[in-house]
């Protein structure tokens, strides 16, 4: 056993072992000092403002405490960085609240840096710091990126304007029943999918694609966007109730999957799931029609999928028409309360 | 009951209702955008770095779920806002991410936004954005805090230099004696404590009170610095360990308030609590022998006591000297680990 003074001279705080072995290898920008300070520093460019954004997961309420680690971690930093795409910002780091069960394998741990890892290589988002504790309660995880854009140029939530055209990217509601599926594995035999088709709503929740080569051309052409991270209904809703505009929405315009379109011809109630489900991390956005054809050419050109489907009008509210009806929802916007 | 089309017209969650209600007044800086989009926008001072920082609190292991909610609010703003102090940044703004019981009640929120008004405007530090979620586990709060500085112009903790003095600001080891107070009230008899030296150390468990007043001074005077939160010995021996030296303290020389001195007359063993607890919130730094009449004058103005404790050494490690004996410590350094 060490003596005291050997602890204070070499030993390590259990959380400082933690941070060295798993979190200190990810932290490699000059601007972490290694995790060994208080603070990071961050110099933006010049001309530029940071835009920042937190969302965080906690175990049982948005993730399952049995899913892989890795899988967990890139969600957890996806979700925000589909909130620095929506606003046009490029990624420029990011820090890392984790509050672990004192129960936690040190594999668990290892398993989420190693997802980690990879996230912050393939969207170039620097682990710059952060804050580590045990909690009698569940695995949470809170992540804080910031990201740049030139300055005034954050694409906003409260711009929309009247006439504009509503787009969305990808495909929509794929996360809502991946969720299920992830859930109860008996859903997809009654659903008739295929296994390729399971495989892709599941995968769908578990591991957004966040819209991060989008995010130029939003700058460029955009009016007003968000991420459709709380169903497209209700997240639409907001951004029309900040910019103080209603829209009309086309059901049949709502872009979806192939899997998504078994699972309706199976069950076609589930619309109303596809619609305000959660978990898209897609972006809906509003564009003058006069630039419409400029921001499909620069989404086609970031290989990014984008389908216009519907228009801002004056009023209040947002309205789903199928065949000349309006949609009714039993419940418009997903929410943890 | 409101038809479901009212929902999506009018209808906020109970998230958006509760930050309508409680945590939009508190963010009145324009680049908050009200809370009402995905994310904020900071435009840094032409020339300046952001400094960054983030540190949260959980029921049961740093606070008392009894506790008053304004002082949670208030000391977890402040933990953050003294990172900034110990790194002579100016703060700038915060984000807070808040999971609450599903049990909470409305007042406890109310009282919450209270508090963190109160510290919003003293600290001149305003609420940007943020998070809210609920969970099963206990309440939570993460606080990501940002700071500017002049580029380059951060105080680190790696950058002591051989022979430098070591000083520390206020008092060291109130907090660690008010928490002991604040759960066995028996102790302030046992300790002979006047009820007056009772509510100081409490107090300063309860609220810290960060160095910000400092900041300036740091940047212009100070080789290395770091907040004490963790304890006196455990903090200083991190300085070390970043800046590849060694110190050695006088602990006859350690700024002890009244109070401390009455509880250490009553059990002298305490000078171990009030060496390695921790919540000080003061800042440790180290200072060029040559810079420190300079530094000292600079606090006095900015109304912060400053008192010179030891000497960085060459070697490894920090020992606490008192009557030419080093003295050994049960825990050198507080974890929640």
């Amino acid at each position: 056993m060490p003596s005291n003074q050997d602890e204070i001279r070499n030993g390590l705080s259990g959380e400082e072992r933690l941070i060295e072995r798993y979190f200190r290898p990810l932290a490699t920008a000059p601007n972490a000092f290694g995790l060994g300070d208080d603070a990071a520093a961050l110099t933006p460019p010049a001309g530029c403002d940071l835009v920042l954004t937190t969302d965080g997961v906690i175990a049982g309420v948005h993730f399952l405490p049995e899913d892989p680690p890795q899988g967990i971690a890139r969600k957890a930093l996806r979700m925000n960085l589909s909130d620095l795409a929506a606003k046009g910002a490029t990624p420029a780091g990011f820090l890392l609240s984790i509050a672990l069960p004192t129960n936690t394998q040190e594999s668990w741990i290892a398993a989420f840096a190693e997802g980690l890892g990879q996230d912050i290589g393939h969207y170039d988002c620097p682990l710059l710091g952060g804050d580590t504790d045990h909690t009698p309660g569940p695995l949470s995880i809170s992540i804080t990126a910031f990201g740049t854009v030139p300055h005034g140029g954050m694409v906003r939530r409260a711009t929309a304007k009247l006439g504009d055209i509503i787009a969305v990217t990808g495909t929509i509601g794929d996360a809502a029943l991946g969720v299920l599926l992830h859930r109860d594995t008996d859903l997809a035999k009654r659903w008739r999918l295929s296994s390729a088709a399971k495989d892709h709503l599941e995968e769908r929740y578990l591991l957004p694609q966040p819209r991060n080569a989008l995010a130029d051309a939003l700058r460029a052409h955009a009016s007003a966007a968000m991420d459709v991270s709380d169903g497209l209904a209700g997240d639409l809703a907001k951004l029309c109730r900040a910019s103080g505009l209603a829209a009309e929405v086309d059901v049949d315009a709502v872009p979806l999957s192939d899997a998504a379109r078994v699972v309706l011809s199976a069950d076609a109630k589930l619309i109303d799931r596809i619609l305000t489900g959660g978990d898209d991390y897609e972006i809906v956005l509003t564009v003058p029609a006069a630039k419409f054809g400029a921001l499909r050419a620069a989404a086609g050109n970031a290989g990014v999928p984008l389908a216009e489907i519907g228009q801002v009008m004056s009023g209040q509210g947002v309205r789903f028409l199928r065949e000349g009806k309006v949609l009714s929802f039993a419940r418009p916007s997903y929410s943890h309360f």
